[in-house]
């Protein structure tokens, strides 16, 4: 009847009824009693890569890319050059925001369906000593591959460039830890793998550079450096916080201790990415990706070859049945995702396995296999 | 016990029940559901200031003042001048902001405890060809003062002047008619005067200047012309919207039309604006502005002179007793701020008087008359 469909993509996610009635109260933005739900999400935060004694985290309001764009803005300076090393559509993203706001960006291409390679990047910090800094994308979301963050952290510690991960899909999922691996900066949001409701995003800024960010900015509302100052000072956000996202948040990652963190999260994870590759291979579905390289976040899949394959009767079919896919993002293939992560187990994996069933069935197809 | 408090401040603002439940059911952002509520919410907004004909509004996430920074990237060329008229602390905001990104910016400095002059507006006008933009707010949260919108747009459209108004304490409460007044952006947010709760914020942009927008803003996410494109086209938000507040937002705008609009709004925030002055007049406060400059927004008061006073105090007693009041924004005199808009009525604002009759016995002050 109205029971709500599952969301199959990489955010937003599907999440937990009690993280949802947190959204139930309103709260004063200005309040003590916010200021302290505002500083345990932070403490929780950093104990989730183990970084409270290299560093800070900043949360931002807006979507993910906001604070991706804040943390270019606040970590490079006016004359720096950012190496951006490119596999996938979020990349290019990150390259764009960055010319955009005038910083010197190079684009470092890699196929769309392999890790960036360690390799070329060390020849490329070889050939270019004016790069002051490296962004990697830490799970590429428009097709799902990981990258190798350990040994691109350990290239740039080793070469002196600053290093800004973005780690939208797999904080919180996939082991970071800051102990272990340097970064100056590394970015989430709410509505990912922390399973909270979308609506703000934090970076986590290493404290030794903390204080050479000040004046880096040219946007007053993505100035991270501002943002963590007067917090440090007043307990609050610059600027009003999306009230309601923060304390569904904090409800999230209250669930997120109790399911046992970090660990526990990616075992379920894991699961769900088992049960849908296994159940898809049944169905005759190839991911796009080598199991290898494969996050277990979420999946690309090719698109059936068979010529009654359409993605929207497909989507609106599998909607129907109360679970909702998501396009894929490649130019040159057709492809289909489906997000592993949410407030979902591998039982509603399995719903979702049978709900595609049904639907090539009701399209008329015999399989999923793709063209080649 | 656990009845929730009264948020008496410019924002977040108490919502009702029926908004806060809205938010409980996880949408996809990429679904045409979900774009369906967009649709719907961009032409409720157009409707409200009458400018289906001449204008096209594009929302934003983050807070506020991310909406405002976003207009004045996107409607002002890299080279062009924006005069902002100040008189608060909002008003410098928007100054900084405007020069931080780097376009020029000239202050033109009023009394914080009076309007803006359009004769002086005019003069500067004359003076300065090289102006192309004039930034207004139309109420200062700062203070609460009402600035004359009308008299400085007639101005602006006579003297060929791009004008960007920060409405966003007044919108959908004060009357705006885009058939009257022309202004090339009009800047509000979810989680005021349309009692939605707070992470997103919207621009109306004049259709005439829409195209010559293209290619202004130096910020990726902050690029409105770019997110009304895309939206055009897709129906979608560029970024991940913050998908419970854009819900909540379409429920409180339900609501808002039941109640009958903007002038029941207004109505209703003028009986709770005179209910407060009027109950804490009685009590021997003052309000910081004569009362035909002040918008029944948001009401500065004078701290009573009383050596016992302390905001502090004051405030914890208040709360203590179920409102929470705001602190003042200017640095000259002691003040404190009351609001008068959220889902509450009279009733809620006689309870709070006298909540803060009572703080005053209790802190053993006689009366809040200020010291002069």
């Amino acid at each position: 009847m109205d029971r709500d469909r599952i969301l199959l993509t990489p955010g937003p996610l599907t999440t937990t009824l009690r993280t949802k009635l947190a959204m139930l109260k309103d709260w004063g933005s200005w309040d003590a009693d916010f200021n302290a739900v505002t500083a345990q999400v932070r403490e929780r935060l950093l104990d989730i890569v183990n970084g409270r004694d290299t560093h800070v985290v900043v949360p931002l309001q807006g979507s993910g890319t906001f604070s991706v764009e804040a943390a270019v803005a606040t970590l490079v300076p006016r004359d720096g050059h950012v190496l951006v090393l490119d596999n996938g559509a979020y990349c290019k993203r990150a390259a764009k925001l960055t010319q955009m706001m005038g910083r010197k960006a190079t684009v470092m291409a890699f196929p769309e369906d392999a890790p960036v390679s360690p390799e070329a990047l060390e020849d490329r910090l070889k050939a270019d000593a004016s790069i002051t800094h490296v962004v990697l994308i830490h799970c590429e979301t428009g097709t799902g591959v990981e990258n190798p963050l350990a040994a691109v952290a350990a290239l740039c510690d080793r070469h002196g460039k600053g290093l800004i991960v973005d780690a939208m899909s797999s904080f919180a999922a996939l082991p970071i830890d800051a102990a272990k691996l340097k970064f100056d900066a590394l970015i989430a949001a709410s509505g990912k793998c922390l399973e909270g409701v979308p609506g703000m995003g934090f970076v986590f800024i290493r404290k030794a550079v903390l204080d050479r960010c000040a004046g880096n900015s040219q946007s007053l509302a993505m100035d991270l450096h501002d943002q963590h100052v007067y917090m440090g000072k007043t307990g609050q956000w610059r600027f009003t916080p999306p009230t309601h996202v923060v304390v569904a948040l904090a409800e999230a990652m209250q669930q997120f201790v109790e399911e046992g963190g970090q660990p526990a999260r990616l075992a379920r994870y894991t699961q769900n990415y088992r049960t849908l590759v296994d159940g898809m291979a049944a169905l005759g579905f190839k991911p796009f990706l080598r199991p290898e390289i494969q996050a277990p976040i979420i999946v690309t899949f090719h698109a059936p070859a068979h010529p009654a394959y359409d993605f929207k009767r497909f989507y609106d079919s599998a909607k129907a049945k109360g679970f909702m896919l998501y396009p894929g993002k490649l130019t040159q293939v057709e492809t289909f995702r489906v997000g592993c992560i949410g407030a979902i187990g591998p039982l509603e994996m399995q719903q979702a396995v049978n709900a595609v069933a049904a639907t090539l069935r009701e399209m008329g197809i015999p399989n999923g296999n793709p063209a080649h």
